[in-house]
């Protein structure tokens, strides 16, 4: 197989980066212009690739690919086309991108599964504009919270109010969800967002489960007081006590296997050079592919917390945001994956994804699983993003065997079962 | 005497107070709309206390009350005006009130003495609206700086422009400098903005210097990555070194007697929950009464920074904005201070301030020094900012007993020296 797909899938990957909401750097939040044209483009493709493809209501784009049995339950490949601000270029594009070139590569052999084949390219993964997240996948898989379309904006739009820009529409979102019948597995290529793979020479990797994530924000109150004025014995500085907390987190990260820890956000207040911080609030996001590492490590991480809170005489609040449990990858999924990359000749070798995914969703509904593609330094939400040609030919060729492999596997399995 | 003086001056305080930029919260910045008009209410004042009174070049309100011998050098009373952002009642204006009050004692018992008195309520002491400080009183003193007036706050707008509201025009600014044959000496009766007085029972003290103050921006820049990819053992994460650097701060200033040092702002980027930053910037506010002490704080925390940088794989940047010396007030000043608190009953104390005061500035022009008045808790720069009315009628009787006492050793220096 000529190493050309993974030319022309990079070409269309920096075409796609060309719509974005700010000019210079690649930004596409859910439903925004740039977003609604991404859209449109990637419909386009979809019906060049021999797809029928339409909008969704929640802004998914949706490509289908018939099958030698119509009615049959359809394999689904995707990824999302949203970014984060100021992201990279291959963050679900890659996925969604892939999997239209592999349609692509069917439809010009003439060749038809027994499955039919879907692309969706989801809206709203990164949950960047909207305090939601996983808006489109969650609304495929009949999974979603329809309070989510009163969340707002930055701007105080809500995601209802946005929806109809994209042709979208609040109160139809109950006709996104597909039925269990209906679909037969989910697969999604993505970048693996971290250098597990670019350490082991290795340009693919199984997904083996996705870990699971709670996030709190914290805040600290001290005693604000002036800069020069207060003797330091004296000081409840917040900020200091904050301080101390990151330090906590990464400590009790670094100590435990399967864990990761990060305090992302932190503000002092009132935040002047010659102000003792009275108020200090920080962001905690943990994760780890074992629940049960996750619950312990939050019950230090509050213990630890309480501590340094106590010992300087500063109050500790503690919003828990968000508690997602980890999301194991279906063993048929990965099944057919393992032999996709055998057949390959590639190492066969499993890895948690640490990032959350549309896969997470999708696994509400039927068997899902992903494939990670090697990319640069492990670098995403960046503009460094970066994967080689050679891997995004290899990525489309991985998604062309897998699919192959589900079609084999899934129909035996109906078969049997019938 | 009747405690009364302090009642009636808490209440002029408080009517000040309502002089606001913000509804609901007292926020009175250099040349404001309410400067301005507090400018004016102050000058009636002034006029009421049997001054002649007008509004300086820079802004600066300037009320005289005559000597016995009228080109004499003048005692010189004053503090200043403006506030920070939601600031307290007390902090500046009580000196200029004060000072009007105790002028006003001697015009109603007729009373002049050998020196003419001017009190001033100097503009811009806060520094929040430009980015500059002192404007005031430098340029009475004569070490204003003309580039301060091309400083621009948020909106944009330079000093020059905002100065012609209040009748004000930077052209004209050497106009308010005074020459040093025409000032005594300088007294600024303030509220200590420190917990000293208040935990030693006092009420007063006499401010034995003005602490040296050094502020430096630092960045620390790691690199940035997901959340939930890198792991632990391969991050450089900006926040956490920059936690570090905090931790140490506070830990070389415990250590050293006359030594604060100040975090007060403290911003990781991108600042996303589920980014793990890569750069952080914080402020450094470190000072002394103690200029050596001072140089040496800064030394060891450049290093422990360094080291702190090094060890986590990330690179330091060190800004240093400001270095001011400390300011030692003048004995002749003192001597005033230690007779009048004697005459009033009062336990001599004597502190260094660590908040800068206009008395700073005008110690380049004449002997200078600095009185203080407890407050409640210690604390200013915030609405709970508070003083006993005993307290502020004590402050109006010593600035009349220092009056007296300064008139009494200048005219005699004054007469020693002919």
């Amino acid at each position: 197989m000529p190493t050309e797909p993974g030319a022309s899938l990079l070409a269309r990957l920096h075409e796609l980066a060309a719509f974005s909401d700010e000019p210079g750097r690649l930004t596409r939040l859910y439903l925004s212009p740039s977003h609604i044209a991404a859209a449109h483009r990637v419909r386009a493709w979809m019906e060049q690739a021999g797809m029928c493809a339409a909008i969704d209501a929640v802004g998914n784009v949706v490509g289908r690919y018939e099958g030698r049995e119509p009615h049959h339950s359809a394999l689904l490949l995707g990824s999302h086309i949203d970014t984060v601000r100021d992201g990279g270029a291959y963050d679900g594009t890659l996925g969604v991108l892939a999997a239209i070139a592999a349609v692509a590569a069917l439809h010009e052999a003439g060749e038809l599964l027994a499955h039919p084949v879907e692309v969706i390219a989801f809206g709203d993964e990164e949950g960047v504009r909207f305090p939601t997240t996983l808006i489109g996948s969650r609304a495929v898989a009949g999974t979603l919270d329809p309070r989510v379309f009163e969340a707002r904006d930055a701007e105080g739009v809500s995601v209802r109010q946005a929806l109809p820009a994209i042709g979208g529409d609040a109160d139809r979102f109950r006709r996104c969800a597909r039925r269990p019948e209906q679909v037969a597995c989910y697969l999604e290529l993505h970048i693996e967002q971290g250098p597990v793979l670019e350490e082991a020479g290795l340009a693919l990797g199984i997904v083996s489960a996705i870990a699971g994530a709670s996030r709190a924000t914290v805040q600290v109150e001290g005693t604000a007081g002036h800069a020069g004025t207060v003797p330091m014995r004296l000081r409840r500085d917040a900020l200091a006590a904050a301080a101390e907390m990151v330090l906590a987190a990464e400590r009790i990260a670094l100590a435990t296997p399967d864990l990761v820890a990060t305090v992302g956000r932190l503000e002092a207040l009132p935040g002047a050079v010659n102000v003792i911080p009275g108020v200090a609030c920080l962001s905690l996001d943990v994760r780890s592919p074992r629940d049960a590492v996750r619950a312990a490590a939050i019950a230090a991480l509050r213990q630890a917390f309480a501590t340094i809170a106590a010992r300087r005489g500063c109050r500790l609040g503690w919003e828990t945001l968000h508690d997602a449990p980890a999301v194991l990858c279906h063993p048929t999924v990965v099944a057919a994956l393992e032999a996709t990359l055998t057949r390959l000749g590639q190492t066969v070798r499993h890895l948690p994804s640490g990032a959350g995914h549309d896969a997470m969703a999708m696994a509400a509904l039927c068997p899902s699983g992903m494939l990670f593609l090697r990319c640069r330094g492990g670098i995403s939400h960046h503009p460094a993003e970066s994967i080689s040609a050679a891997d995004a030919g290899l990525g489309v060729r991985a998604l062309i065997e897998a699919m192959h492999q589900l079609d084999r596997i899934l129909w035996s399995d109906h078969v049997r079962s019938d």
